[in-house]
Formats: C-alpha cells, structure tokens, sequence
C-alpha cells in the first residue's frame, strides 16, 4: 500500500474537501490556504514532481491544465486571474512528493512569486 | 506581422539572452529576475495564456517541461530545487499575453509564492 499522502487522498482513504474532478486528476483545497482559492489540481497516478515528467506526460498535463482552468471557472476566478504554480525539491519548498499543480486567486498576487 | 513581443523574440525580431531551445520552444533570461535563475521558457506558437490552453496542447506541455528540466540542470538548480510559474490574467500580474513558464531557482523560494 502506498504511504504517499496525496495517493491515499486520491484512494478516498483519507478525507479531502474535493473542489472538482477529471478522469485523471483530482481538485482538492488546499489545507493551509495562501489565497481566497487556493486549490491544488493532483494526478490520480503518482508522478513524484513535474521534475520527474516526460514528453509521454503530454495528455496528463492537458487534463491538468484543463482542471485548473474548471476550478478557476468554478471558483470565480476566470476573468480576475488566477497563478499556477508547481514546486520541485527543497528550494521550492515542495512539501508533498507527489506532483500537485497549484492554482491560487481571489486577490492580487504580489512578484515575485515568493 | 505580430505585435506580440514574444512572437517578436520568436521570431528573433527582438534580441533575447537565449538559455536553450528546443523545436517547439524558447529559454530565455527574465529581464527583471526574480532569482538567481529565473528563466522564461516560451512556446513557439502563440498562446495568449494558461488559460487559453486545450487538451490538443497536451504535447506541447510536455515539450515546455523538458525545456524547463533542461534550463534547471543546465543553470545548476536540478537538485536544489526550482519553482515553476504561469500567470493567467490581471490578479496574477501576467505581463505579456504571450504563454510563459517561470523557471526560478538559486535561493530559497518563499511561500506563499507572491
């Protein structure tokens, strides 16, 4: 059984607040909130960071992409902006090793993006 | 002729200190880096936003992640660690209508990202 947090989510053997869902991802809030919407957008199959994506990820990143834009839509975000944003290793402080795309909005977001 | 500045750089109308490339996309130097790296990589065809992609982007998207992969090893941060960004729209600051990843890396990225 696998011990990567976001795999027993996507399991359903942990609770999550769902936002939206895809064939191959998920759309969960995210715990500790930076923004108004503050989502992340999760592969079902565990990828361990975009650092570990290839080119036969193509159609998996287009779901994704396409989920995000669902939630911006379903959160009101669409037409105000939203940023996406995907963390690998330690200097970007990825705190889960399993790729999750973040889509935050609902407020002006500063620059540099931390 | 475009008037995108992108498709400009593109196009090589517009000087730009290129990183790497590949046949789908452009690296390139931020102009105001936010980081120690912080690179832009660019695809070729125009695509006004993140939001403005389809699933028929899908090889397009892996192709812009290998290019970033690529301009993270090749700047030294693979291992470290690096941030991927993609504004969409007024609240995320996106400055050119042009499709753009942000590679940054180098320092300790904060959180929340901007």
């Amino acid at each position: 059984m696998s011990e990567c947090l976001f795999c027993k989510i996507v399991a359903g053997e942990i609770p999550s607040a769902t936002v939206a869902e895809s064939a191959t991802a998920l759309a969960i809030r995210d715990i500790d909130p930076q923004a108004p919407v503050h989502v992340l957008v999760i592969p079902k199959v565990h990828v361990t960071s975009a650092d570990h994506l290839t080119a036969a990820h193509g159609p998996l990143l287009g779901d994704l992409i396409e989920l995000a834009q669902r939630v911006a839509e379903h959160e009101g975000v669409r037409e105000s902006g939203y940023r996406l944003v995907m963390n690998n290793g330690p200097d970007a402080q990825m705190s889960v090793a399993h790729l999750h795309l973040h889509v935050l909005g609902g407020r002006p977001m500063d620059w540099p993006p931390g």
